[in-house]
């Protein structure tokens, strides 16, 4: 169906709002528009909004525009706080140009966002309050997949909505997850990040005693993309970290959020996970050494 | 190169020995014997000669006459003991029939065993004080690449005889390096391994998770295997843990072995691991609640 | 100071609520009692005030009339929801009958339970709302201690109302510390109980790795108690956890909600804590082979 | 029976040799020398014996002579390989101007350093062999106890031995234990360390976070020291680490050791330690770091 246009869409239906342009949320808003959508944008810092203005975006100035011109709304937010922020102000009321204001019966709003089960429950309570449909559709995959439309989307939640937003997700990424319930798509996307998490430390400590004990670097990594573990992590990884080249693909503060929530999570349920409590320990030191905003594999220098 | 016969190699050339006859030993055994050469077997339990001499190996009786019969010799022990004792009793003497008494300043003693890199210094200084040719070539992969000649050889060592051993390795891997110094080709597969064994922490983790937060462990392993995490291990043990299949392909006690192994190198080195140190943990868990003999991927039974 | 009666507090202020009557509650009510306060107890469960009614203290129905009936109210609760439950219901609202509605300007509300600082400084930014004042005064040391009037107590928040308490505190501990701004005392307590796993954690696994290396638990505890590390909790804790018994002093699920939330702190901080989020993840083992309601020392049964 | 000259013995047996003159054994050497017994000392570095020499000590050229002028020879080495250099040569063949050429049938010879099992087990084969008696008695305690004569001292093997050195360890130590079998010894004496090392990674955490947190680390120590908690190491290492005091009682390099081979002795018996795990990547980080020659309270300096 990729790269096909969206011709047995009603015009209303074509309508597309999105919120938030950090790196992911830029990309994929981008996708949307070559896709043929008509799309307008909003972020928190205007200026990040001038990009996708140039080649079509409409900017509107608050998250309930947004969401009053468009058939679905798709946010993309850093962190559950944030996410939340799109409809309630800090001490809990809604919040006034929010995204609740603008909502009506048909309309529908998508949280691309990685956050706690918790907070889509009741991110979905509130839209539902208004007759609105939801769905959390968190994805997976960093820059250059949100940029070439190959992201892995996770969502959970409304089913009829998930059918509505399926030429957009198309237009995202290349695998299609509908998981249920509202909350699996959040609980799947933190347990995947969690495994990266994890595989990351792996590499990384394969890296840095590969060199302290006198080997290639280059070799390990040869090795490793010869045989069953070969992935295209440590592909695209391996080598930057090699080269010390740290810029934020995945910034790593995220990385140590989602295995927070992870963490939380697994705790609730009470299940024990020793290595990714560690994982989470060595992200955070590398925060505490000053690479929270570089990308997740600068965990390295905490480890060597 | 592959599959193709060794016709411009000379007959005496062609006469292969092979030590120790395990999961790993008999496949490779066995696609060396239908790669063309003359192979001379030899297990300390002998029984296990029995299904290669039905095709065509010829069974002796003790390392040594394996190594008289034979150009270059093979060995493929479970750990770092027993590679020494193809060599040297267990109060340090030499075997008298063991390797040393049966080589010649022509022949080659080629060690496939995963062991640490003084254990392969030590063995590979007697064969040299013999005037033969000594190369550790340990070997990535397990049961179903043996079997299909496609696992990753590690060689280092005597350059010569890595050259001279090239149509042997072509029936066993599909990727052969050559990492120069004794040692190398230890330290390069510990690594591996330890990577391996992190790797194999974070999917019984995932797993675990994902069950215990209410999802389906199909679809965890489906979107672990869209994005860039996907790997062949994942897919090959994912499903098998998920039916509670724990059937020996690398066992566990050697996986936890060569971590042992890996930390003992880094601890040499003053590098610390914490993630290989909890994964070690994990394993020694495993190993106290009975699954030593286990694939190791029955460390998920230590982990929910 | 101890032991003496109140003689020169007029009678107004020997007038003392306390709600919530756990093992601690019940100890720290007892001694409030015989220390010659006149008591009014609380608790959800109405059968755990019989023990204390018989002894001389006026049960109520509800936190709100312990308020009314006092110049000082001690709560000593399980967790932060359940401290947070004597003002608001679940929704958040102000809770009916709750402690708020009973407050006024002379008014003390002394919260003893183990909570995090946010909860703290919620709870305080209520009770000052309402003109009264507040302080959080968590107490270090378990049932035995409390019996005994043994406690060390972690006051913060408001100076004049620690004055006022003094001669309570005096009745349940032996050392009382004032250690300033809200949220130190929570923050104080967390961090000490940390340290108190951790110690566990380190006492099972030298009495687990003793017993197998075939020595006598018994021979170890007296080394141990011979030399430096020699500590009230090894010589209390060690005999019993070697004898199986179990019976909750602390309950481990309350040790592992303490190291939940001192690693939450120390993660909204940014500083890594390796060896308290192991000590997190062997306590939620503990919790998963059922040990939560069981001493903390359980967590000697998921090590060996 | 500690200060009693040890008149009931005759002049032959108040003839002591002692090996090793580190920090700890100078200390040990001089209150032998103190005690009244002729001490006999040698050191790899001679300059060390010069102190000793001052008060009385007789210096010789080689572990044979000490041996040879005594009754009982101790050695105080600090590691396994150290401790099997006064009986081997690299190589392994017997040592001439070693202790075994020194020994005779009546003579002892007790090893006080901390070693592995299996090197206890194997110096002590060898002194048997030549009709000697052998104890291996590691000692608990760090400088200051070594100085003043109060070590815990963890005696095994001779049990004939034990008691003719009984008015020696009685001026070394203030609690004597004889433990059994060979090895014992060296078992307590690593598993006490390994808790020692987890106490002081959980003190150097909580530190750490106070700090972090706000609160002052004398109120800290001073909290922990008000409970059940209570113990020397704090006492004496807790203002030390704050004031960044580092010089080294127990160097670090040697708890790291002693937590390798904790570990080790764990791993043969196949008991899972993650709390140890992680104390010792701690440690190596430590090392990592450059602390290797401060005091092992400086794993604090690796942790924040």
């Amino acid at each position: 169906m990729k790269g096909e246009s969206p011709v047995n869409i009603d015009q209303n239906r074509r309508k597309i709002g999105f919120l938030g342009l950090g790196i992911m949320g830029s990309a994929i808003a981008q996708n949307l528009l070559k896709g043929g959508f008509e799309v307008t944008v909003w972020n928190r810092s205007p200026e990040k909004c001038e990009p996708l203005a140039e080649i079509g975006a409409h900017v509107v100035r608050s998250p309930c525009e947004a969401v009053e011109r468009s058939f679905l709304t798709f946010a993309m937010l850093a962190d559950p706080a944030a996410a939340e922020s799109m409809l309630f102000n800090p001490d809990g009321a809604i919040r006034e140009d929010g995204v609740l204001n603008g909502l009506s019966d048909e309309k529908g709003y998508i949280d691309l966002s990685t956050v706690d089960p918790a907070t889509s429950r009741k991110v979905g309570a509130a839209v539902s309050a208004r007759g609105a449909r939801f769905l959390e559709a968190p994805v997976s995959g960093s820059k250059k997949p949100a940029e070439e439309g190959n992201l892995v989307i996770l969502s959970a939640g409304d089913e009829s909505l998930h059918q509505d937003a399926l030429p957009c997700f198309e237009k995202m990424g290349k695998k299609i997850f509908y998981l249920g319930t509202l909350g699996n798509g959040a609980r799947m996307k933190l347990i995947v990040n969690m495994v990266m998490g994890e595989m990351m430390i792996g590499l990384c400590e394969g890296l840095g005693l590969a060199q302290a004990a006198g080997l290639e670097q280059e070799d390990f990594l040869n090795v490793l993309d010869s045989g069953a573990l070969a992935n295209a992590m440590f592909r695209l990884k391996g080598p930057q970290i090699g080269a010390g080249q740290f810029s934020p693909a995945f910034p790593l503060k995220h990385m140590q959020k989602d295995l927070r929530l992870t963490l939380a999570l697994a705790d609730e349920i009470g299940l024990s996970l020793p290595s990714a409590a560690i994982a989470n320990e060595c992200f955070k030191k590398a925060r505490q050494l000053g690479s929270s905003n570089e990308d997740f594999s600068a965990v390295y220098k905490s480890l060597v």
